[in-house]
């Protein structure tokens, strides 16, 4: 018989429930006996012994669910080492519970700071499988994570609906994707829903140039023009300063987001109307996406697969259109970036698209 | 042979398109010949005479289309007597372009300040056939205006989205809703997408009774609330404050709108994590749902028909399931508001539901 | 102390659980304490006394949720008084299960067939209370059921998809909507999704004019048409027969349903490639739209408020805009059809639809 | 300066459009003054030099609309070297428009047999570009072809519907799904959809062993099963017999699709009542998916760089996540199917989906 534990961990997405579910079919066909225990709302689970015995029913008709059905919670890993408010020493709660239950393994459902946390744990002894979630799709070792598609969708749903509005009024809108560090949601998005102008954290800006394009569609005749902004897109100039001059600005920043920022600098360069647009949590939110529910189940039963096999220490990723299994150290602590030179940004600019660059 | 101009103002909506479609459709199809001018923008393309002749092909292939393919502008009813920037009496220059094209009629597609300048339009001597063009659902003398039951599903959309994040980490949200004055918008949303709290400009609130809401509901087990709230939600206070005080009040807040605030008073109040997602101008855009089509389509039709037999200076409404013709002078200047004691609003608080009051 | 039974008969709908829910909550937030029953797979549930006691869980989460948790059958009204295949005396069983559990009312949800059998149990004596579900709309005593307008909204969007597609190729498409006595589901989805052509129960077709309709606009310039065939559409020959030899008729028709033959007609007598698409049983799925959300709620917590206040022997309906009690006689037996006079057919025609006749 | 002459050719599918748009928004934002000329209705239009002179406005606003603006039309590759009905040489007659019109390179953008004729063009001299479109994502030499994800999530949103109502009626049912030889479509929208049984050409069923997996499910407390069926299913028995008498046995079949007939197999076999949902031609309609906005929009621009480096004679193609150029004579004839022993098809037996193998 194997005992396994689960927990998501981080800002949810979408297919979270799928991923699960794909895990847990697996693990229940197998020939070998299974036990699956759930952590409520991710490491505080497993830190504070909250958890319970999952059975078929827990998985059943949440394929299509959006959410996680055992809550989540940021553990923030620069802090994992102290101890808690509660004095409690949370690696150490950690892993008590994992041997008190008597698990074989750990499966972990998160994004980067999630896996920081996974691989810490698997340093310390324990066996881990982690899956890739974020909507960011940023993780490194993974072509594709799941909630990255379904995010595009909501994303560029918003876009569409306003363009509608942007034309008949003749303005300029600017819509805030998520993404703090990385624009792939941005950069698809973006594509997706016909934006001129696409500002991603890889990609500094030149607030002169997003003014200029803006001016130059007015001019040659387009009445409106939208942006697609990422909550992480940067001037060229902030993105010269140092890290802590940087958070300093930021931190000063009257304006909610670099959105609101951008609207009033393009608002004064340009003379035009400028809405801005923030989606916002419900990027993260509804039913997966089909490519999401694909991708997360066969994600979901190649991850039962190792550890039905005992093969621990890695995250289940895609690479060149096949199932992988990427070593945990060699996730943890990098990102995967737009690279300006991609082919995929190479397109964009062919197309017309402005990246103020 | 029937000559007509037709124009859109105000906000746009879905089904801007799909109505004027069903008066050409309509007008195309009579016996008699029958020549449609469309004015751009709004009632700038009146007053500059900027319009072109429209034919069938401009109406093919619209009726899913959001948007309005004649564009629209704000033009302040307040001002409308006042010359303009290049002093140009706006009155005078609509009279004279709609005399100088010779026309029979005036369709016009639009909201509550767009009636009040129909309506003077009117009392000028013009034709005026207009159309109830919202997504606020608040003029007066129909019991339904078309793109409010879209912006209703867009809104609703996002609750749904907002629902599997903020069951997930057990948080606070408020979706902030259009509608600075009416809170249809945000009550049908809210009830559809299962808010736990709703706040509407016509139920002024008690700061204290949302959130000693928000916390029966944590105590009982709810790991979350969602709070649908109108751009014109208005605490018990500010309500009791002077027009011009409450002005004054708003122009000092120091936040951009309504929720936030909110959301910061609720935060320090129950110690909870408050998060606001604003979906703006996403509610107006898209393509119109299928009952607005369908809505849109026969108001069009009607008004259509009006103008064949020559009645003019009418609204084409809509009121107990009956198309109707309301007088022109009784629509403009009046609002129709959810009334605090209607059925709905006691139905909404037997199923649950806070307003606050 | 109140005790509740509750079932949901016949074809399932959009917004079952939804109403469930507003009658569930609204009692359950009753000052007087109730039990509500829940009866499995309709009034088989009832006759075979298969139920469970239902608590606030069975209601949370379903607002959104298509179909019925508490499953639905068929329990054909004629042979309601006939012995079962094991001898059972159905009606007697039913006031069995009834008595047994001391329920104080019974609330039914269902369609025409539900709301016979539901008449005959109160003329039992049984104490009954109903809501109007059905995709057809064709209830008699409301002027609006739900599951309607999500239908209308499922059938639109196929009827959106095959545009682009007849657009592209130049073909005629049948879209078989739902509907075999009403033709409301078919004439708002026709009119929604702009079908040319609309052939309902209600206005019998001559087959040659819908011929020439088809001709015409190919002639004129159109590359395709588009018909909204609902499934009892008839033609005139057929609608001149008696019900007999029409039974007879159909039972003899080789082609599956009415659209296969109007299309192999059509082919014959216009030349034109002829295809058609069965949208089917998707039509009463998925989520409920946001119309079909508020109402059923609303609906669900009238009807709440009819038990608590001890007023049986109703359905609760919509007329005017005002949620009404109907007496349960008044609408057994009865079916609301499309007035081939009502002023939405009129305008469908001002717009250019022909229905064939 | 460049000529270029664009088409699209076979049965229609979404992001034909975003795929054109990509193509000529990228050669007009070049140095080099190019002109575009469209053949209408497929290899119709370059048969009988139907075309016209394309420009910007042709190509603004349909990045999101479905079908292709050009239409299209199926010119069977089989009699392509057969005199029309009019005696027409079609080969000839396409060379000829190709050098009146003193084309540089022809876009087409098609399937399979699109492919093969494209390749004939390619060996009588022309210089051709070429784009991979179908929902049925059977090309050889691309990973993708766009149309495929859209049609996933139609056909998956279809099966979705049907989960409701399958559920509350306790039934079987059977989602036909696109797909004559391949089953990709069916076997990602059935994984998508959560069916429990798929069927696609590649892996021959037993019907026993399919009417065993519902029996099983029935009696281990499932109250129904989805069957996700693609349109060439074939049973063990038929896969064994020649083409000849497979295709004999097919012209006599009483059912107008296979899964009618399977539904009538299974409904004696297990004596469940089976249901039958046919999407069909919805599929390849509305308006494309994000994903393939994204995609065709980038196989669009590379292709139109690929043209004017005058690099002709190839498909754009995408292989393990990059877009490379693939020999025509490599393309034509050949499919891209399902591989029984594919990683997917492993992972979906691993989630408990039988094959029926």
């Amino acid at each position: 018989m194997k005992r396994i534990g689960m927990l998501t961990s981080g800002g949810d997405c979408q297919a979270l429930n799928t991923a699960m579910r794909g895990v847990a079919k697996t693990l229940f066909n197998a020939k070998e006996q299974v036990e699956i225990y759930g952590f409520l709302n991710g490491y505080q689970g497993l830190i504070y012994g909250k958890f319970r015995l999952l059975t078929g029913a827990d998985f059943a008709g949440i394929l299509t669910k959006g959410g996680t059905f055992l809550g989540s919670s940021r553990t923030p890993f620069k802090t994992i080492r102290e101890p808690g408010e509660d004095g409690i020493d949370k690696v150490a709660a950690m892993k008590q519970t994992y041997y008190k239950l008597q698990l074989d393994c750990l499966v972990i459902l998160g994004g980067n700071g999630t896996h920081k946390t996974a691989n810490l744990l698997r340093e310390e002894g324990l066996n881990i499988v982690t899956l890739p979630k974020t909507i960011d799709n940023d993780l490194w070792g993974t072509d594709m994570t799941f909630g990255f598609q379904s995010a595009v969708n909501v994303a560029t749903d918003c876009i569409d609906c306003i363009h509608t509005t942007a034309a008949s009024h003749g303005r300029v809108f600017i819509v805030e994707v998520m993404g703090h560090k990385a624009g792939w949601l941005t950069l698809n998005a973006g594509m997706a829903g016909g934006a001129d102008i696409i500002l991603i954290p890889e990609i500094p800006y030149d607030i002169d140039k997003v003014a200029k394009k803006i001016k130059q569609r007015h001019e040659t005749g387009s009445r409106f023009t939208i942006l697609a902004v990422a909550e992480g897109a940067i001037s060229k100039e902030d993105a010269a300063l140092s890290k802590k001059e940087y958070k300093k600005k930021l931190a000063n920043r009257k304006y909610p987001s670099v959105s609101y920022e951008l609207a009033a600098q393009l608002q004064e360069k340009c003379g035009y109307d400028v809405r801005v647009t923030v989606p916002g949590h419900t990027q993260r939110g509804g039913s997966p996406c089909p490519y999401d529910r694909v991708f997360a189940s066969r994600l979901g039963s190649e991850a039962a697969e190792l550890i039905l096999k005992g093969e621990y220490g890695f995250m289940v990723g895609y690479k060149n259109r096949e199932i992988v299994k990427v070593p945990l150290e060699d996730v943890a602590g990098k990102l995967k970036m737009v690279d300006p030179n991609a082919s995929i940004v190479k397109e964009a600019k062919l197309l017309g698209i402005s990246f103020g660059d």
